[in-house]
């Protein structure tokens, strides 16, 4: 097991990569909060991993109760939030009661939403069992639910008490939903880690054959990046936003597509025009957008918008951008790579130019 | 003018005491935040002083709306906060935008938690127009709405940019209203300050007749202790608890009457029941109790059940009081003053006494 330190003073919390979902029950004892546990969870996590989780749980004597949401990002909204704050009042939850998000990107947003504004905040622990929840929402503190009018528009930071990674839990992971987490594996690369970037082009197979050492060092290595820039960001002020990388394009296309495409997949198209508007915009060499798109491809992710269902409108990208909540008085900032290891936060870049790779 | 500093390191803010809703303007320019500004408002106020706090907003160049939700705490939910971010997304409002909450504690409330939630977050500033919202909310972060199985159940904490008290709007309150802010004002007398006890009592007169120098200490004096205490623990950790003081027993009248009496009522009745299981547990004497009940009376407060549409039964407020936030891990806290000016926080005291007093 290997544990990665989130530096947030206060807020701070420990990530144990490697750990058994058995060991679920002995770590939030360790934590000394109250006896009430809700395990937030969907029909498809429930059928594999809930048992053992509970098990664990009571173990411990805790009084454990789960509360199941549908499958799919259609029910990350203020209705399903209310029905957790509804489960939690009728089980008479307090604010030293805990949430366990159990499951991937959906189900931590959401549940952490519900602790996050549930008494004005009670504690919650994530237990990733997805590859992209493991190494971007697991560390951060974002939560929220979507607004028929854009993703993730109402929320909340909130920060985890903690978070228990069980590796085993990827091999009942579709190949598909593990490739969208190495989206945003490569996304720390290019942001900043040149030679983790190296390292990914190079141990393809082990990681795509879940080695586990390699499944360890990727994703500590994702949290340990994700830590650090967050560690001097809580809140989203600067620095922060070079994680965005590849998500303004990325985001606009999830829209287009009515959030049926992964976010991975829409990620790793958005790092690939990102590169691409870096080149033009002539922040960096041509071999970026090259390597960046290699990368993406060898690790079979869609690279440019022939993926998508049906073609969007290059004014619908442009003015689902406009909204993007990365948007500040009206201009949208763009992460635009220097070279492989480094990015910039850019209100330098030309309309024109963009529109012309959208259409291209 | 009187400034009380809100000292919360970078979340820090000022107060600005018996300014004119004409500065409001120049108020939130000197904040440097985005130009586009969301009003919200019920329709009694909007009547009564948007167009006031419009046309400054608009001489400094704002782009500013109104955003109405109908009179009453019963619009204290989920579905007006959504009502809120619907508006906000329709007109693009981005993180740098601000809310503007132009009202009572209901509007500030739902306001808060809706600029608490909106993109994870987005500046507010307060402009209460009750004398309860200038003395209670206005400090501390508090924001949130009613779930249908408890009040205030969610919510967020969120501090505002600035708080802008206009005294003259204190004129068209209702007088009801008025005194149900004293209950909270002679609320700080008992938890902290003796000496502000008895200038309270000893000068009802010009309180009640809305003199300027009298209004400006009490509500300067109740800002300022209340953030003191919110100062030393901002996220209701330990101190900051002792603000509870007659609320634990009050939401409970107020859950009993269906949220249709005034806060500061059911405040003054559990204040007076709270110094009276002071008294019941031998934390002070006698004289304590005596002394709340009278100065409650003499504002023309409630200081009893009789007071209530119909009277409760003592067992559905004691389920009441064990759901309420207050509790944790299953036990009520209560806050109980041991003297004039100095509560303690205890879990010490007998089910018992509390059903006499309140069956009494």
């Amino acid at each position: 097991m290997h544990t990665v330190k989130v530096p947030l003073g206060e807020r701070s919390y420990d990530i144990e990569i490697g750990m058994s979902l058995d060991q679920t029950g002995p770590e939030i004892k360790s934590l000394g909060l109250g006896q009430k546990i809700a395990v937030v969870v969907n029909p498809t996590v429930k059928a594999l991993y809930a048992k053992q989780v509970m098990e664990s749980l009571k173990a411990q004597g805790f009084m454990a109760m789960v509360i199941v949401i549908p499958d799919g990002e259609q029910h990350k909204d203020l209705d399903w939030a209310n029905a957790i704050y509804t489960s939690l009042l009728t089980n008479a939850f307090d604010r030293r009661s805990l949430i366990v998000a159990l499951g991937g990107g959906v189900i931590g947003d959401l549940a952490g939403f519900a602790a996050a504004t549930y008494m004005r905040g009670i504690p919650f622990v994530q237990v990733p069992t997805t590859l992209l929840a493991m190494v971007d929402s697991s560390v951060g503190g974002k939560t929220g639910v979507n607004h028929p009018m854009g993703k993730n528009m109402i929320g909340a930071f909130h920060q985890p008490q903690k978070v228990l990674m069980d590796l085993e839990v990827l091999k009942t992971l579709p190949k598909e939903e593990f490739l969208s987490g190495m989206a945003e594996v490569i996304k720390y690369g290019v942001i900043w880690d040149g030679a983790f970037f190296d390292y990914l082009d190079n141990n393809r197979d082990r990681i795509l054959g879940l080695d586990r050492d390699a499944l360890i060092h990727v994703i500590r290595r994702s949290c340990e990046i994700k830590a650090e820039v967050v560690g001097k960001d809580e809140r989203e002020g600067g620095l922060r936003a070079i994680l965005n990388f590849g998500h303004t394009v990325g985001h606009a296309i999830e829209k287009a597509e009515n959030y049926t495409m992964r976010h991975g997949e829409a990620v790793a198209i958005g790092m690939v025009y990102a590169s691409r508007l870096a080149f033009a915009t002539g922040l960096c060499d041509a071999s970026v957008p090259e390597r960046v798109e290699k990368l993406i491809a060898s690790y079979g992710l869609p690279t440019n918008l022939r993926s998508l269902s049906r073609k969007p409108t290059v004014q619908g990208l442009m003015d689902t951008m406009q909204i993007d909540k990365k948007a500040e008085g009206g201009k949208v900032k763009f992460v635009l790579p220097t070279k492989i290891g480094e990015v910039v936060i850019t209100k330098e870049w030309e309309e024109q130019k963009l529109r012309e790779l959208i259409a291209g």
